[in-house]
């Protein structure tokens, strides 16, 4: 069992972060819960203010040891932040499995940032041989926006495990958790959590208020449940890695929290950061649809977005061949990186970028073309989902 | 739909009652949660503080007509508040037909307090064939009770089904749920009145703090759905009538104050008062188990109880053959009078007792006598329930 000391909910007083770095007196404040990323992240200030760890290259000597490849989102320290992955890694040395647990709250389709963490998940359990729950909370989506109706949520819900099934999880390894579909299996569970956290607790870690709605207050643990439910299949405390994006850490902090008053493990978790809006206006999200990717554009629609995309490009083209550009503040660079592009392919990029020697336009036209050939192939394996959902479907027997 | 405007729940800024009359200057404060019932009640006082109607000669005379005669804890105003049960009499007049809707928390074993309000429920369902939801909030007592495990909760449920079955309700028209077992058929419903409640209206309905725990904030909403279940059931909106002890008052006040916003009629009530303890010492309560006779007690120790009990006789024969007793504030009489004595009986008892002709001891061998041969027969129907549990469960279908 874990020992670590740096998850004590009680002192994470608020999840409003001071993005500001040293050097500056200009202060931009950021705000990060798992309902609102808004304003400049700082994902360093982020780690410290969270009480969470860095990924290290001993942890990335680690995981090339046992997994046999980095993978390039660990690299690029896309996934940037854990907590007890070390110990995960430990673990699994002394042939003890994890399971993995990742989630998605249904409340619109899914597009390219969503993915980044599932193919990482993907990753992990093709290395590790991992079973893996994926948790739906069509529960918090229904309860946290007022005026969507719950037929909404469940459309939704539909089309977004469509998205999770075409991934590529192996089918006999992998259940899907719909919450108000499987609320049986999660609820004596979540009372039991929900018994060990006061109002007060959940209001510093959440910023509940007193507007709050009583569903949204009694949500965060159902979607804690999953952390513990491996060791009722398993029968005997079973350990957990959670892959996500950081904005989902009040959850795990809560957790962890009551883990040990109830006896099991506490969840281990490793951390991403947002994928950037194509405008560089925040991170890529659902209610910024021209700024998305989505797994449901039309070609045409990728080809819009993207040659509507903002780049680290110089203003005119005379001005990129004499200054180069600015890459690593390129939303369009970075999907490439991300996405598409091998580690060679996104070095000389790089150089012929700022060398002035490669001009916007090219590298939209990669992203497009890319894109529109990731998604079509993405669109078929949705296809095909079509007819797995059941299988997929969690059903209360061991994975 | 009802029209009435009594159940403003933002009126209803506190549960602590004022329980003194207008001609003492002695207040004695009384407290009535669903989860705390302290101090000498006041029943007129609730009525005004909790904004409910009393049961009129109108409503009896209705009822005589309708149900072909009225039940003696009707016409003993042991039933003694409402909200809308002259609605409901009128719709069942229309030959629209309601269904009734009752419960239990499941945090000790049941006694006679408890079956009061079962078989006046019984009656209503005989009289007016209507279906029943009997619901058992087993997650409400697990969280309420810090330190009850699950185990002992599930335990508590087995045998008070026994006891709900063994009342005699109509096995065809009767379903019991339970809300970890049957937690998918309300959580949807649950979900949707949840969204509408926030902390601040559920902390003055409930007296919600910051140190209640989350699960006890998200929890009223499981005991409202059964509420608008019938609706789903019948596919349409369907009258539901909630007989049940005046302190669970605060549940239906939510649920009424959302009921429209969803659609739905507003759940008409018959409130009960609480059997006093044996020692007259507040309600009948499980945690005083010395001042209840419960289903299971054997007979000896309802002679015991019984023969411990408070009356409201003279300190001794020779003062009680003088003075005569105080029938009307004697535990032993009204439990006759509750359970056992016909009204002629019972008219008889009160004349002997007050005019010195009746001395306690005989009152106490009359009610130990009943009260034996009563649990005697209960626990054969007890004993045969255990055979028709799963007949009883709710399992999503048509009653």
């Amino acid at each position: 069992m874990s020992s670590e000391k740096d998850d004590d909910i009680s002192n994470d007083s608020d999840v409003i972060v001071n993005g500001s770095d040293s050097n500056s007196d200009n202060f931009k404040e950021s705000k990060i819960t798992p309902w609102e990323v808004q304003g400049e992240i700082n994902y360093d200030k982020l780690i410290e203010t969270f009480g969470t760890k860095p990924i290290t290259s001993d942890i990335l000597q680690k995981v090339q040891k046992l997994a046999g490849d980095v993978h390039p989102l660990l690299k690029l320290n896309y996934f940037f932040s854990h907590r007890d992955f070390d110990w995960i890694l430990n673990k699994y040395e002394r042939n003890e499995n994890f399971y993995l647990y990742t989630g998605r709250g249904p409340s619109g389709m899914v597009h390219m940032g969503h993915l980044l963490p599932w193919l990482f998940t993907k990753y992990l359990q093709d290395k590790f041989n991992s079973k893996l729950l994926f948790q739906l909370t069509d529960d918090e989506k229904f309860l946290y926006n007022q005026d969507r109706t719950f037929q909404e949520i469940k459309s939704f819900t539909y089309e977004n495990i469509l998205d999770i099934i075409a991934i590529g999880f192996d089918a006999n390894r992998t259940k899907i958790i719909v919450d108000t579909k499987h609320i049986q299996y999660l609820y004596p569970l979540a009372n039991e959590i929900a018994k060990r956290i006061t109002f007060s607790t959940s209001k510093s870690v959440f910023g509940f208020t007193h507007s709050t709605n009583i569903g949204m207050i009694g949500f965060p643990p159902i979607q804690s449940a999953p952390c513990f439910l491996p060791s009722l299949i398993e029968g005997k405390p079973t350990p957990v890695l959670i892959p996500a994006a950081i904005d989902q850490d009040p959850y795990w902090r809560m957790t962890r929290d009551v883990a040990d008053r109830m006896g099991y493990y506490k969840p281990a978790q490793i951390h991403s950061k947002f994928l950037p809006a194509l405008d560089t206006s925040g991170k890529m999200s659902s209610s910024k649809p021209q700024n998305a990717i989505f797994t449901t554009d039309d070609p045409e629609t990728i080809d819009r977005k993207v040659s509507a995309a903002f780049t680290g490009g110089q203003p005119t083209v005379a001005l990129q061949r004499e200054l180069g550009g600015n890459a690593l503040e390129c939303p369009v660079y970075w999907y490439l990186r991300y996405f598409f592009d091998s580690e060679v392919q996104s070095e000389e990029r790089l150089i012929k970028c700022e060398g002035g020697n490669l001009l916007c336009g090219e590298c939209k036209s990669d992203l497009a073309t890319e894109s529109k050939s990731f998604m079509i192939k993405f669109k078929q394996r949705r296809e095909k989902a079509k007819d797995m959902i059941q299988e997929f479907m969690y059903d209360g027997k061991p994975l």
